[in-house]
């Protein structure tokens, strides 16, 4: 952890940044775009970092979309990028399952929407349980037996506005009653930038819930777990000296970029305010800061 | 806290502890029902305690009733049972907003079911949220702002069968943006019987899942705080040694009890196993157990 003050992005390091970097790892919610809404300056500012040959990354907590769905979305908002430069939590998730052998013939439930299900299918597993569920009630009466999928190994918990007493209570018994069976969070984050306007509960809500209900501790995949760290380094062949972990969120993002031995820059265009950087309870502090990304296209102009 | 080993119910020391004591405080779940059933020889039992004089009073974190429904449930059951003799953690969420003289121009907002809602209402509060909310929804749409009521002065949480995103954000709006906005948990129960048949995710859900968007802890109103058993002593004009709190949890019954200084006898026809209580780990004994409350009847019979 860089416990050093941090810098403010000038002209003179954003130079030495640039020149030392070779891969920028974005956060995108608060980073790209708030909600629906691209952030000012964007597109010109990631055309400039593909000029100088450097590699992008995007490494999202928001585990409702699919890589395709987020390689969609980029498009939509008139930004090209591929799926192969997208790390969702979602996708996380399934690579976790894969890494760890999880046995095909075993089922994965899911609380969380769409992009859970998608990487799952994508990746060979059986997947229940998200959106489906979502209108699904309980029948709280004498000599009703609430059933589950004894065969479900592992139950993801992500972000789900679709969150209800049936799914907490289907993924709170194959928690408690199925052996062994995993509990996995795409990632903890209280709250995100839902929409434009305001924030709204993350997935951090359902993954505390799921806790409260079956006291224990889920394995996360996404930020500020390093487990995404390790994949991309397997896949990229790069040191992560040579990386930078850009994101609004000290407790994820920049934590992520610490833990993993990235250099870090905090924007001030999502969820940390100037004012929460610099209190003296943050302790986690990053090597620069700078009000939005296009900040650094402007000091690069000529 | 009591170390020593638990004594198993006997003849001896069930002549003992009906003579040392004046009170019986009960659960309800587990110990005098499970969901809609009557656990078996439970009224003989409490007759018995109420031809020898003894108080009786009926302690219970469920907060989905009010305590006039649980007189009918009671009464429906068979038992007669006057509401003064009843506390559930519904009337200790008004009882405490009277205690801190929360003012009666502000407004609560209530995750939780109808016990709250009469509750609060009752003792003179206006209070939102609750049941109404349950089958609202929320859009994430672009330039589409989730409006809270600003005067909210509290956010009482308690067992949600239909919890939904809707509560989740408009209780965390409040507690984030109203200033001083206080956040009241009925209680933290991971699980209860809410059927017969089986256990279901409590009220302990729904808080964490609030803890988890407002990385706030709550004010708890029901057991194991001590809040309760101050109230039953005033009203009672009671010493804590003539009473013994008579329950299926050694997380929230026993730990109350032996935190307010009662005596405590743990039934095991609740959430709580032989092995569970003499596991190494378990730090909570109490001083007697036994496999139910009927044994006490049993016990007694000339």
């Amino acid at each position: 952890m860089n416990s050093s003050p941090s810098q403010l992005v000038s002209l003179e390091n954003v130079k030495d940044l640039l020149d030392s970097t070779e891969a920028f790892l974005f956060d995108c919610d608060g980073v790209i775009w708030k909600g629906d809404k691209l952030i000012h300056g964007v597109p010109e500012t990631l055309q400039l970092l593909r000029s100088k040959g450097k590699k992008l990354v995007f490494v999202t907590n928001n585990s409702t979309k699919s890589r395709k769905q987020y390689a969609n979305k980029f498009l939509s908002l008139g930004i090209s990028v591929t799926e192969d430069e997208i790390f969702s939590s979602s996708f996380a998730a399934a690579m976790y399952l894969q890494l760890i052998n999880f046995p095909q013939h075993k089922k994965v439930y899911v609380i969380g929407e769409q992009g859970i299900l998608e990487e799952l299918q994508l990746a060979g597993f059986t997947a229940l349980g998200g959106p489906e569920d979502g209108k699904k009630t309980v029948q709280l009466k004498s000599n009703c037996l609430f059933e589950h999928d004894k065969s479900v190994g592992a139950v993801v918990v992500g972000l789900d506005q679709y969150i209800n007493y049936y799914k907490l209570q289907y993924g709170t018994l194959c928690i408690r009653e199925n052996p062994g069976c995993l509990f996995i969070a795409t990632n903890r984050d209280a709250v995100g930038h839902m929409t434009d306007l305001q924030e709204w509960p993350g997935a951090g809500c359902m993954v505390a819930a799921i806790c409260g209900t079956t006291q224990k501790e889920p394995t996360v995949v996404g930020k500020p777990s390093t487990f995404l760290m390790d994949f991309l380094l397997k896949k990229f062949d790069m040191s992560c000296s040579k990386m930078c972990m850009v994101g609004d969120r000290l407790d994820t993002d920049i934590l992520f970029g610490q833990n993993a031995g990235c250099r870090t820059l905090l924007v001030l265009s999502g969820v940390t305010t100037l004012s929460a950087l610099q209190d003296s309870s943050n302790k986690t502090h990053p090597d620069y800061y700078t009000s939005k990304l296009s900040d650094i296209f402007e000091l690069m102009q000529p």
